[in-house]
């Protein structure tokens, strides 16, 4: 009998003796297998990293709204859209964007091919390390450190260059990859999402192409899913018979403020039931989410934690959060409150 | 022994007697399972339309190949992005372009709104049915018709108005609705590729938002994998706080040609690993698709059955299939030869 009972209860089922003691072990082994998978289900918290509180609440009781089929609110699969701005959103924006971080980095890295810069500004500036005279040079200084490090090559050529940095700069506060800095709470948001049949969308002001070499590993979003600002891009016959997509040093499309909405409907056709920005540069995307029909979740990431993060909302150039702010409050939109809404903001903390 | 004999194997299985003999009953049944299983999956033809022969060969050729994960040519799934024209790839496209027979028919239910259309070519020459008179307007007449037809209106109403002609138009030629007119052939090979793990995408010259009502239901292509033709469009605020998306009566990107490559590199950010066409006006997809790296299937759908479809390639003015045909030919490229490659046309045959 000791014996017996050291043995494991599946094995029981399957080398047991007469049809009913056989029959009594399956269902009891079925019993204990369904039962602790149900305490597993339980006991998984799909998002670990959120304090409990009203904003994971509700963001729970919203997906269990929208995929459960007796409900009202019930929202079929192939509309579960859901888009999320990308920079202080997915990932920190701080102390400069880091696509910016990167143009500025391949200034320096094409410096010795462009010995004008010297002397030219703004790239002039970007070599001495001049932030100051750099910021005077304003959004027409941005745009052509932007040209001139995101345009005049292929397609390949730029991507290949975007997963070279991308692989070994670092964040200055931090010492490590910027993909390091992804908030782990909203890719926790973003699995649990998909895990419950969303499409889960970028859209963000930052320049496609930028994105798409590392969104799918840090975010599991591929790069069809990807909307961004972008250049223009032409079909060139290389002299070796090879097509290419050359990209030229010209703005397209800027992805930000009423371009979110637009670029939503041009790129994926349907309006979202879901959103999450942090700025005003999302605001007419959190709109446009809103006033859809049926059950919606509009969100914004409030940066409030100047310790783990940073603390910034409507005085800030990087980031200003102003009027959205005020209309989520009215409208009653989901704030997350950083510094209290999360438990960890890195994966690395 | 006789109402033994008649018994179901499955119940010997789970009525029979000694354990020896259960044991052999549950291998027997198990094995002629798996046995009947193997007989209906080779049973299973998954391009039912096409006839045997090098083209239908040739395709399922490559989706093993690239399925293989044994095989030095296999391709991750999230690398299985498939492109297709539309007009003559998809649906046929004679007498004219569906969607300009789209277009000449609300032209006529507009026209009570718009009396200046009696003395205004070439609104006066649809009105007249005049065909010859409307032929010589050429390109500019035909953008002016999609202007005043396809844009003036929010992104809504526009999608119901496509959605109710589609509903109830009808083929001069079939008197069938037009997505009747899908080739049967083509949503079998679109179906089983999805069911292999790729993605199936449109990229048209036509107007994306002319497609997008119906895709899903014709071919299984969700609205944001159909790419095409677009006009500029406008984030507003509507008097009653509620936003809109406004169509501007300004083409904003024409999807063919050279085209096609930029956008798909803007929408989906990957190169095809297969791509079908069947003019000219795809011969850049067809390019750039078949330069890629690895395993490539690049396909052209040629016009040659003028019994049950229509017959024409190198001198049409629709679909004008020319030096598409060509490189196909030098390259190796596959080209459908619909009197000879196609059982049936279309699903209602």
């Amino acid at each position: 009998m000791a014996a017996a009972r050291r043995r494991p209860i599946l094995g029981v089922m399957l080398v047991g003796g007469g049809l009913a003691r056989r029959r009594t072990a399956i269902w009891l082994a079925a019993s204990l297998v369904l039962c602790l998978l149900g305490v597993a289900r339980a006991q998984t918290d799909p998002l670990p990293s959120w304090n409990d509180g009203p904003t994971k609440r509700s963001l729970v009781e919203f997906v269990q709204t929208v995929t459960d089929r007796a409900n009202p609110r019930f929202v079929r699969p192939e509309l579960r859209i859901a888009t999320f701005d990308n920079d202080g959103t997915l990932w920190s924006e701080q102390p400069i964007y880091f696509q910016f971080a990167f143009a500025l980095d391949r200034v320096r890295a094409l410096a010795p091919k462009n010995p004008e810069w010297k002397t030219k500004q703004p790239f002039k500036a970007v070599l001495e390390g001049d932030m100051k005279v750099l910021a005077a040079s304003g959004e027409k200084g941005l745009v052509e450190l932007l040209l001139a490090t995101h345009t005049g090559m292929t397609t390949e050529e730029f991507t290949k260059t975007v997963a070279d940095w991308i692989g070994t700069a670092q964040h200055p506060r931090f010492k490590r990859p910027y993909t390091d800095l992804a908030y782990q709470p909203m890719v926790e948001l973003l699995t649990y999402l998909r895990g419950n049949g969303f499409k889960t969308y970028i859209v963000s002001g930052g320049t496609v192409e930028f994105m798409r070499p590392w969104t799918e590993r840090t975010y599991g979003i591929p790069p069809e899913q990807v909307i961004g600002t972008s250049f223009a891009t032409v079909f060139k016959m290389g002299a070796d018979g090879k097509p290419m997509l050359f990209r030229q040093p010209k703005v397209e499309f800027i992805n930000d403020g009423p371009g979110k909405p637009v670029a939503i409907q041009k790129f994926i056709g349907r309006r979202p039931v879901l959103a999450f920005g942090n700025s005003d540069g999302d605001h007419q995307m959190l709109q446009w989410t809103a006033a859809g029909e049926g059950a919606r979740f509009v969100g914004l990431v409030h940066h409030t934690d100047a310790g783990r993060e940073w603390a910034y909302d409507r005085q800030s150039h990087i980031g200003r959060l102003d009027k959205a702010l005020d209309e989520a409050r009215t409208r009653g939109w989901a704030v997350v409150d950083m510094k209290t809404d999360w438990k960890r903001i890195y994966a690395f903390e």
